[in-house]
């Protein structure tokens, strides 16, 4: 029998003769054994060495923007080859439709993260937190928040559920941070996990070192980490407990995140009456949440909160609905709900419905039996979809969750009240409300907030083009408190930065400049004979500056440029209205006019390197500008975002107009684009 | 003798009868017994339960301006009555300029977050956190990252060496938050605590049930925690672990955050040889972080790296300082150290140098020996200030942390080892590099950043301003990795989110509106009969549109604005060059005329509740404008944030630039003042 192996320290690892053979791991749907797991004489502590001493270093040579590369290159990979994935996926008991949520959701996030990570982080390796802070009257002392890589390993624990996307978005943030990942895949699952990894490894894409994979347990590993390593726990609360007081997690205050399985809620609004679009779309979606990888998702729905007078018609048409929903073999033709994981699973299941059933009572399916398609309903990991009704009085719905193809139906009668039963659950993953009425998903989405880290509002307006309840999005958090494990994951940079240490810088502006590389308020500015427009990307610097004017403003100007634009603004032409203005006193010149005179200054007319000024950010008139003020600009290459892509970069300017005084009338930042000499070649 | 009062459930509270009368209190310089502490008699679950059904909720009726607006006038009430948190702090062995740190830093942190709460938060009670995400194609599903208050409640567990600042500095952030506190001060310096809290409450500034004060133990309180609540724990690494590991906080997973002592360190430049202003500010700084609180700060220089060649230097003008530093009762003139706070914690320094002079040797001081001014050395906690060499090889001076006026100075011989060395503090509050050599600044701070939560670099240019290494600032980041307790306090706004519950919400653009009370891109828009620039803040709606225009743009046009402006930028005006550009292909408008003509559509000239537009934020030029394109803007009112000052608010427009074929050419918002109605009558 085949076990499967680990990767591990740069080379594929078989267990060494684990003396019982290993733990066998079964399909789901035929029973037959396919593989044995077990991580023997795996060095657990060289692991963690290998990756912070090879794939550490490896990784933080490469910038933001490189390590997106390296992601988006994976995620074209994968998906070439993911039919080899779906293919091992049919034996976890998956439909082709829940494989292609588990492995086309994990390329979605590798190529979601590619994206941002060169949209919205620098082409540097330290992420700047936040605006600089001042510090001091003088501006000789100033803060700064700064994110660099944690120097250790991201241990990153996956539940059984999706042994594709599970994996995949741990890896996404932890990888384009600059953080080393070792993946343990839940046992059941692994042999799915371990194809991808293999498929990963095969690629050659990742620097060696980035990735390892442990097939089995973790041994003595836990022990090995430090307050540079990490851990992202995804399973259920008891193991996560017992990970969260392991004696170094604790003693080291190594950083743990948990998501666990919640008791997710979907709320009914007392507008959807039978008949209403988004009284169907509640049917349909509570059945996709019991049926799509047969239930087994922790953000699948448990709880289901109707109004009173509408649970007879949800039942029934949640159970017309499941009627119809074919059970059995995942690879055949019209089934649409496949086996659950493994039948130690299904006991699991069948228990926690019998606690459930004590609450209230199943009105549609049996746990004991079920009818399949093309497969034996023992020896495969089947069950019915179960759906129940509940007194919502009672604890039971609010605390046991059975994790298939299982939701309550409870009846209430008021917002208030739904919003006190939603917090029975005490912490969620995700909730969704079904309403096209603004104020019931006002009231709801903000009563019920506290208690979910995702909430999506479903109704006619959105639900086209909506990815529903059960789907975490790499734009979005996903984790929640209390039972939910009190963990946050992805959310977009927010991810990355969880792999990052935030550390507050307090220096001198030149110090502050060097440490950056981007050119801060009050440090140095170097005035040169070369027009910084006239240089290539490659040759400018931070602090690059050039000073220009002065340009008197007239009346004349002021008329002139109000008559052109059409702004007639009284504060700029009647002298009497603008005497009466709190805050001008007398006739002004527009804020339009001041930046439009002082690029007239800065602009270098011929063509070179700087292609285009494509944006202007943090805008403001600082002191109203007066007739026969004298402005004078100031303007300084603030930060470079050179492409990875030939061509140009980025480049963003401090624009300070100042008048005769010196005092600044206007502060900006300029954007433009910058050619690479390399191109201009 | 005098028994400590909690002020627990709207009223003071005397234990009641504590068995062994409760634990005594000594004045740390005369050894005289103050008072007693017990929380006898105290309902902890009553307590919890009180914060959150009467603190929260009346807190949560107040906007983040509304709550910034209490803690303003929280601080100036402390202000007037310091003098009175000066006089008790001299018990606990403060001298007036260690009472001030203590008093005065923590008002400061009222001040900073009130004006924090006003600039940087919204006037609402809900915090929306980021960007709206597009979550498909079509624009009618979008994500959006909202804040809500936990609804719990905040117990904040303190050290003993800052009963004021300490307290403050955790009430601060929550309050903002919405989040009533708990306070539970250290015993051994409760009694300053409890003055705090007694000028509180009689201020009768803050809503009933937001501040709770309980002297003495928390009994069960622990126990009665739910995944709404939150423990900050500033204290030793040992009894954060223990308070880490209680079931409930594991159980319910109750966010918990620890600020412990670490080992930090301090670098001395290689530049910074005898002789230079670094220097000097090294040995000042080492002096002060030994000697201010008589060393009981959690951030004071445990660890001094001094390159080999100038250890010998920094001893000796460090131990002269010292030997010039008069020890004594704080009250007496001249004093400069005073007490530690307690007999215990002396003994407990004498334990720990013990432990550090056996890795290397005492330079100066005597632990056992100190000659004081106008007090008794041994029935006051007075101890020496103690300096150490010691070999950086050795364990001892890494991990062995005397929580007194205790450094070790040790050699270092290359930037590599010196980061080497600062890792084996494995994890830090505060650290600091004196330098002025920005390279060497630079390569020690991002190579040590991932051990640190706060880093600063001192030179000559930021000396004077400088706060120094051992003050954390409210608007950075406070706390550190692994041995500092993997938390973080204060950061500005990101210690009030600390005590939000970030929720991604996703709907359909005109939900997502109601939800926020921000117009989302994608919205509904209002267009009205009257100018949305004729509303008073109270009648402006989010949504309110005017569409202006189009206003055609010609050759004409932009040479003349070319020649008004002096922008003669040859995209503009060159047809051959700007056929060359990458991005035009031929002339194109000024991104400056566009936004001036859009202004000039939008306006509306005449006085009305419009005061001045004082910004743009976020402008991006999306398209080219060429000759002949005719302009259309589109403005629409998209957030109020009124001023709980009379007069007026500030109104946020979306600007949206198309052109004939409804391509957008132009994107920004607008930023405006707006006078309120109650204003104009």
């Amino acid at each position: 029998m085949a076990t499967l192996r680990s990767y591990v320290q740069g080379s594929w690892h078989s267990p060494t003769d684990p003396a019982d053979g290993g733990r066998p791991l079964h399909d789901a749907v035929t029973g037959e054994e396919i593989a044995r797991i077990s991580s023997a004489g795996i060095d657990f502590a060289g692991v963690l060495e290998h990756g912070r001493r090879v794939g550490g270093p490896a990784l933080r040579e490469l910038t933001f923007h490189q390590r997106a590369g390296l992601l988006k290159a994976l995620a074209g990979h994968l998906r070439e080859h993911r039919d080899e994935l779906y293919a091992v996926s049919t034996r976890t008991g998956a439909t082709l439709g829940d494989s292609k949520f588990d492995v086309d959701g994990g390329i979605g996030v590798l190529q979601a993260y590619a994206s941002k990570g060169r949209r919205e982080l620098p082409n540097e390796t330290v992420y700047v937190d936040g605006g600089v802070e001042p510090l001091s009257r003088g501006g000789t002392f100033v803060g700064q928040h700064l994110a660099t890589s944690l120097r250790g390993v991201a241990v990153q624990v996956n539940a059984f559920n999706f042994p594709v996307w599970g994996p995949l978005e741990k890896l996404a943030p932890a990888f384009l941070a600059g953080v080393p990942s070792v993946i343990k895949p839940a046992s059941p699952t692994a042999f799915l996990a371990a194809k991808l990894v293999e498929l990963i490894v095969g690629s050659g894409l990742l620097p060696e070192g980035t990735l390892q994979f442990v097939a089995g347990g973790v041994g003595d590993l836990f022990d090995h980490l430090t307050e540079q390593d990490l851990v992202s726990f995804t399973g259920s609360a008891a193991t996560a407990a017992k990970l969260r007081t392991h004696p170094t997690i604790v003693g080291r205050a190594v950083r743990f995140t948990a998501e666990a399985d919640s008791l997710n809620l979907s709320i009914l609004g007392p507008d959807a009456a039978p008949g209403t679009p988004e009284f169907d779309l509640y049917v349909k979606s509570l059945v996709a949440e019991m049926t799509v990888k047969a239930g087994q998702k922790c953000t699948a729905i448990r709880r289901a909160f109707v109004p009173e007078q509408h649970v007879d018609a949800v039942v029934e048409a949640v159970s017309a609905r499941l009627a119809r929903t074919v059970i059995g073999n995942p690879a055949s033709e019209g089934v649409r709900m496949g086996a659950l994981a493994s039948l130690e699973q299904r006991e699991e299941v069948r228990r926690s419905v019998k606690a459930l059933a004590a609450a209230g009572r199943i009105v549609y399916g049996d746990a004991e039996k079920v009818e399949v398609l093309d497969a034996d309903p023992e020896r495969g990991a089947f069950v019915s979809p179960l759906l129940l009704t509940a007194d919502p009085g009672r604890a039971e719905p609010h605390e046991v969750e059975a994790f298939g193809p299982v939701s309550t139906v409870m009846p209430y009668t008021s917002t208030e009240q739904v919003i006190a039963l939603a917090a029975r659950g005490q912490g969620s993953l995700a909730g969704s409300v079904v309403t096209a009425d603004h104020a019931f998903a006002r009231d709801v989405v903000l009563g019920v907030a506290p208690w979910h880290g995702r909430l999506l509002v479903l109704n006619e307006r959105d639900a086209t083009e909506s990815t529903g309840h059960g789907s975490p999005l790499p734009a979005l958090v996903h984790g929640g408190p209390g039972r939910a494990g009190g963990g946050e994951e992805m959310g977009g940079i927010r991810g990355v930065l969880h792999h990052m240490q935030r550390t507050a810088v307090q220096a001198d502006p030149d110090t502050l400049t060097a440490i950056t590389g981007r050119w801060v308020q009050g440090a140095q500015r170097s005035e040169t004979d070369v027009h910084p427009f006239r240089k290539h990307l490659e040759e400018l610097r931070p602090g690059d500056t050039i000073v220009a004017g002065p340009r008197r403003v007239t009346q004349a100007d002021v008329e002139h440029f109000a008559e052109f634009t059409g702004d007639t603004f009284y504060a700029h032409m009647d002298a009497e209205a603008a005497a009466a203005n709190p805050l001008f006193g007398e006739r002004v010149a527009h804020g339009y006019l001041i930046v439009s005179l002082a690029a007239g200054l800065f602009v270098d007319p011929d063509p070179g390197p700087v292609l285009a000024n494509f944006g202007v950010d943090n805008l403001r008139f600082l002191t109203p500008v007066k007739f026969g003020d004298e402005l004078t600009v100031t303007l300084t290459c603030k930060q470079l975002t050179p492409r990875e892509s030939p061509g140009y970069g980025e480049v963003r300017w401090d624009a300070d107009v100042t008048r005769q005084d010196g005092e600044s009338v206007a502060r900006y930042e300029v954007l433009t684009l910058v050619a690479k000499k390399e191109a201009a070649r």
